[in-house]
């Protein structure tokens, strides 16, 4: 068999739910290669639009203009891959955005948190979702201004270990990784996308929710000796669960995330950041969905849930008690 | 046997080490009623010397002047009682301050904590030491002056049960209890001084480090459903560590105190005072020590010891990581 030469290769079309420090990352990085990519921004289009995207790396400016952007989903070209790439706390709406889009894209979900892939696949049936995590330094500095910190590798995975034969295209998802790869964005497809969620719990459950409730930065956490035990603590919580849950997360990956944690440059956490501005914090999806998983399977996580609750008063104090995942104007 | 009447009964003596919210309030209460008291006030001498104390009730207002006040422990006259109103966080420096006392005053610790009624005893001797749970809202507002919010009562007890038969005077506590019951103070003698500490710590550990991680009153965090169900969780952790040392307090206490304390006026409580001021907290007292108490009979206080971890890391923000009982000037 002739392989097919790059050029016949069919392009994969792009679109980003999202045009904020993540969904802008990754579509600009996408874009400025030479990929087809559509942006849905909501508050920014305008912006976007008139101006473009501006992306601040450590090593390069880079001005994306013009940006094809839309401000409706229902404005999308048919595109093969719908990036996710929106908060949590508005997941509410995420079915119904989605069932607007149109064609029948294969859906990525680059969101933070635990079972919303599978959630998504059960409705929209198996082989049209994958699910990516993304270890990524990354701020939203101004409407269509990213400042990207540090890192940006994504493991990417399909919802469930079959699903890859219901899908479509079978070979869609190594074909994304190659464009992200061309990208510069380090981008490896794993088998257990379940396991790639606990192992990013364990760092986001810790991170995010201490830099709130302590008003810290990962750099003061780590370099104290209480809150750095606190954070082994929390770690090993959560591996526990995810061992109980038949992930089989090896102790030196808590050491592991500790150290790198310490060599990043300090760290405003996204968490930190809503809390800081008075948006609704991702607390479904990265604290009470993972604890109620944790204790259907019998492996509770006493310490993740007092950081819960120390997370849902601070929340209530400028949000309500309301529903967290319909965030007020 | 002919009863002795009241104005032939020995008066008690009594100097006050400390003229915070707590020393001040039952030292002026004491004098106000006819009780010889002397005080031994550090940073507020000349004030208090020149102008008196002023105490502000819900329903009074005492202006205690002249009052008997010295700056140095040594210059106190000979007294039968010296009441411990310091914090705790000058403990390292209390044994010394105490050996200067001229005569052999019974001791009796107003301090909030655990253990150290026990440490002093076995320095000075069994007969020499009661301890005194206060359960107080009262607050400094300046140099002499207190204010009093709500509730005073204190349950009194001698260090270990037998200790009442070596003392000087047997009977010393019901006067004192006397004393304090004429001065208008609820003061109840208990024959466990332990349990009182643990039902104190009950309050104290949940409401204490609560109110400075979440920047919250009393009244807020009883408001909020998450946070008042982690003071549940948390005053249920000390709570069996109790009973694993062999103190019965049964389940209604814990709901009796949610109760008592959301009627109670909005409190900072003193440790959130202290840590809005940038002073050392009482960590070692209300929490170091009962969670090396609990781990020693293997009933660990998991959930207490990641508060402590928390407010170890907020005070060493401005306090450094320095040694907890030497506070830094």
């Amino acid at each position: 068999m002739t392989p097919v030469p790059e050029t016949a290769r069919p392009q994969i079309g792009y679109a980003v739910l999202g045009s904020g420090a993540l969904g802008g990352y990754y579509g600009i990085m996408l874009a400025h290669t030479g990929c087809e990519v559509h942006f849905v921004a909501r508050s920014d289009y305008a912006q976007i639009h008139q101006e473009g995207f501006h992306l601040q790396t450590r090593d390069q400016h880079i001005h994306l203009h013009p940006v094809n952007v839309v401000s409706q989903i229902a404005q999308l070209p048919a595109v093969d891959v719908l990036l996710i790439a929106t908060k949590t706390t508005g997941n509410a709406g995420l079915l119904q955005l989605i069932r607007q889009t149109p064609g029948e894209p294969l859906i990525v979900v680059l969101q933070n948190g635990f079972g919303i892939e599978q959630e998504l696949e059960q409705h929209l049936g198996k082989g049209r979702v994958l699910g990516g995590c993304c270890f990524l330094c990354s701020n939203k500095i101004g409407p269509g201004r990213i400042h990207h910190l540090d890192f940006g590798r994504i493991t990417l995975g399909w919802s469930s270990p079959d699903s890859a034969s219901y899908a479509k295209n079978p070979r869609i998802a190594e074909q994304i990784a190659a464009d992200f790869q061309r990208a510069g964005i380090d981008m490896q497809i794993i088998p257990d996308m379940l396991e790639a969620r606990w192992r990013k719990l364990m760092w986001n459950i810790p991170y995010n929710g201490l830099s709130v409730v302590l008003n810290a930065s990962t750099y003061e956490i780590m370099n104290q000796p209480a809150s750095e035990a606190l954070v082994f603590a929390l770690m090993e919580q959560v591996r526990s669960a995810a061992i109980a849950s038949g992930k089989a997360i090896e102790a030196e990956f808590t050491l592991k995330l500790m150290e790198q944690t310490k060599s990043m440059v300090p760290y405003d956490s996204s968490m930190r950041l809503d809390y800081l501005n008075h948006r609704p914090m991702e607390l479904e999806a990265i604290y009470a969905r993972p604890l109620a998983a944790a204790e259907a399977i019998g492996a509770p996580m006493p310490s993740v849930r007092m950081l819960y609750q120390q997370l849902q008063f601070l929340q209530s104090r400028y949000l309500g008690a309301g529903d967290m995942n319909s965030p007020k104007p």
